[in-house]
């Protein structure tokens, strides 16, 4: 079950600097690495726990491997990013004991005739597949999926248990769809007439690119008229709330609980901290960040991080300050006022002297 | 696949001005209408853009068909409210392309032989119906539903693929219930004694009205003793949680990520934006707007359109801000001991040159 | 299907003061109880209220039962805490109506035959369970539920319709787990390179107590290299997100919408109202207590109630106030400058008279 670092290496690029022919077993953080594993220093305050860290070996880069080179009686595997490298090599060591999966469809699983599914994909228990859909090679479909009609699921993605995938929405390779995912449900579309409402049906889909990761009881509309656009690379966690018509651009990435609203435009490169909310209708540019918990209630054109939420305080603090924020125009009211009154005052103090000089 | 406009002026109403005979195939937004579509102006601002549309036919109020009729050679249908009209125009549409649905029950599905299921309704694909069910005319329960025991579908209602209803829970007629809705989990009731929580069995069910509409992976509790009770014409949207023993009046609507804490009484025609949170145990009045990211923490008993939520800025401004409002009771303190000072000044400079002038 | 208080007492403790021979039917609140049904009392505000009861006893605390002698002419059961005893005895009358479950495994799951699966538990329709699952005695799974690889559940605990549980994850007696919650799932982990995300392997798994509960459509992501905690007694509401490496505190409980960002360690006894949200890696003691819609970004060392969220206004003055709070520093900046100018009149006002005095 171990890994030769050498063979790392030529997977993975680096350079080793010690014994290219140890053997480990896994990754672990610098403070539970032992003799058959290696670790990664990323951050340089860490430096000098990572000279007394127990690992066979450290991921660094040239800056601290200089460092390191006194401390650590190791080996180094010099590289540009050493978190990045460490994500690449946890993969390399996940994949040496991934279950093997079955391929085929299982026999329980309802699968429409005109479905076409790649002689390599796998269809697990209770899977429900309906017309015209397409899974291309090597796809994964767990226990309790159901696929709409006319979807198309690309290349090496993982659908976990239990994702609802409705009619004629598409994702492209090495996707990852976790349980509980709704992917296409019918976006809140709805017409007011005499206070009743009318409802819009939904009739776009939900185009999904390359590399998306979308998770567990994540919701994604389908559009109104046209299609709820993803693009590729988008990492979406738990929880997310994307309205009809949105458009995510690539690399964007999202922590739990997050909202858009529907027909949001969001750029590339953005990131959105957990419970981060954005209205409808807003355009937001690329590199852009919002912090957790802050709502967007107007379109940002300039990169950079954004916050918008209030500070917590000991209940009877914020009990006091939020009576104050709640009459905020009064206090701006008599500091006007005051700024008058002192002006006033300036003047008849300043002359009253100069009243009497004459 | 088209519909001569007479024939849907016939259906909707409306009057027609230009060809009544004209055939089109499908309904689009101004800037994407071509000749084989019709369209829709209900935002005034937008009657410029409507002169310059492809499609073949526009509908407009009496006001506007005024001003296009110079501006436009197509035909209009001239209506009171052109959105709603548009609403259910785009139904007319949709029931055109609308798939056939398979009557009967799926030999996947798991259905208990005391359940009443019509001979009209569509049961799908490894859905699971428990005993003393009850399912109306024309009902259709996707792949994967879960019914429990006792609970009772209306007529025309359409469960997508996944929903988990649970036992004893009754809806109305024309419901739509999206995947990942889970409708008669047990509320979150508990006693606390010497520290460890002690279960309140919840004993009520769901009551749902007609008409009403449920977001993928919302969530709606039963009741502790009595029914959460949701009247018709509710619109719920995606991730929404409603707490035990709520009350939610007819035709209000939620936008996603909307939470109800237990016990809230909630008025008719009331709107809430995305992510607005409403206190347990609180009552709103008929026809209040919650603006998206409000926290509702009192009764409201009057209508109108309420807020509350941190303005977004820059990080750096926000840091700033955030520290004063952290302290807002020193300045408001400030405030106020300036306020004594400047008085005792205006006193004494009031005072000084009265008694110069003595 | 009554019971006798003398029966009642003895299953539960207390003391009755009456007749102990009474046959009661159920529990009911004060104002709806009859005389086939017990009460409580547990706020002595209402003990007017209480007086007035039709309920044929009332579960009081001493100090009440002297008040209630008088204006009550029923029996009374006297205990500590009457609304601990009011949920045990909902429990007790709530076992008395239960379904009974048929135990087994209903022929439509799919279970792995190196699954091992007690006897006395009950296995519903349409129920995944993968390779080595251990599922104990009187556990009940319902339909739809997926139970990945390796996973354990502990005896006498029901996951209701439809949950996803995966691979390796597992939990003690008595838990309750609802619809549509996903455990498992994998942890939000990336590297970011050259403007890619690269995921980090989630090879930890989910680690629960004793006697925990889970809400429907909650999620608890398994943990990146070590596990994700869940200590004894735990209770969380619905639609909550619990990321990787989390650690929660024994009988902590948390209201519907809560999100806790990764690798937050969060103390025993604590309280999180609905939509509270936590940042990552943060540390919060044992007993504090967060109110709903706060959003906790600092580690909390000293227990006590901890709020942070803006004041609900109408929307004008919301308006008013937002622009303000967006403009403190300025607000703040005026005030400093008036100080100064204050001072400045104050020494030269109390300057002049004096001057002219001399």
């Amino acid at each position: 079950m171990g890994v030769r670092l050498a063979d790392l290496v030529e997977h993975l690029g680096g350079s080793i600097s010690g014994d290219a022919n140890l053997i480990v077993a896994g990754i672990a953080p610098l403070e539970h690495a032992d003799a058959s594993s290696i670790t990664f220093l990323s951050n340089p305050k860490l430096r000098k726990q990572a000279g007394d860290t127990l690992a066979a070996a450290i991921i660094v880069k040239a800056s601290d491997a200089e460092f390191l080179r006194d401390q650590f009686n190791g080996t180094l595997i010099v590289v540009d990013n050493p978190y990045a490298y460490f994500a690449k090599a946890a993969q390399f060591f996940a994949a040496l004991t991934k279950q093997p999966i079955a391929v085929g469809v299982h026999p329980s699983a309802v699968v429409d005739p005109s479905a076409k599914i790649a002689a390599s994909a796998s269809i697990g228990p209770l899977v429900c597949i309906e017309a015209d859909v397409v899974i291309e090679d090597n796809v994964r479909i767990d226990a309790g999926c159901f696929i709409g009609r006319g979807a198309k699921i690309g290349a090496d993605s993982h659908f976990h248990a239990n994702v609802s995938w409705h009619h004629d929405c598409r994702i492209g390779q090495r996707a990852i769809i976790y349980s509980g995912a709704v992917i296409g449900g019918e976006g809140f579309g709805f017409a007011s007439e005499a206070g009743r409402w009318i409802k819009i049906p939904q009739t776009g889909g939900v185009a999904i690119g390359d590399d998306v990761e979308i998770g567990a009881n994540t919701c994604i509309d389908r559009g109104a008229l046209s299609d709820t656009i993803i693009e590729d690379g988008v990492k979406l966690d738990n929880q997310i709330q994307i309205g009809h018509n949105c458009f995510i651009g690539a690399n964007t990435a999202m922590a739990g609980c997050v909202g858009v609203a529907g027909s949001a435009k969001i750029g590339r490169n953005c990131t959105f901290g957990g419970a981060a909310m954005v209205l409808g209708h807003l355009t937001i540019a690329d590199n852009v960040h919002i912090s957790s918990g802050s709502m967007v209630s107007r379109s940002i054109n300039e990169p950079g991080q954004y916050t918008g939420f209030y500070p917590l305080a000991k209940n009877a603090d914020w009990e006091k300050t939020a009576v104050i924020v709640r009459n905020l125009d009064s206090l701006r009211d008599k500091v006007r006022a005051m700024e008058k009154t002192i002006q006033a005052l300036t003047e008849s103090t300043n002359a009253t002297p100069t009243k009497d000089l004459t």
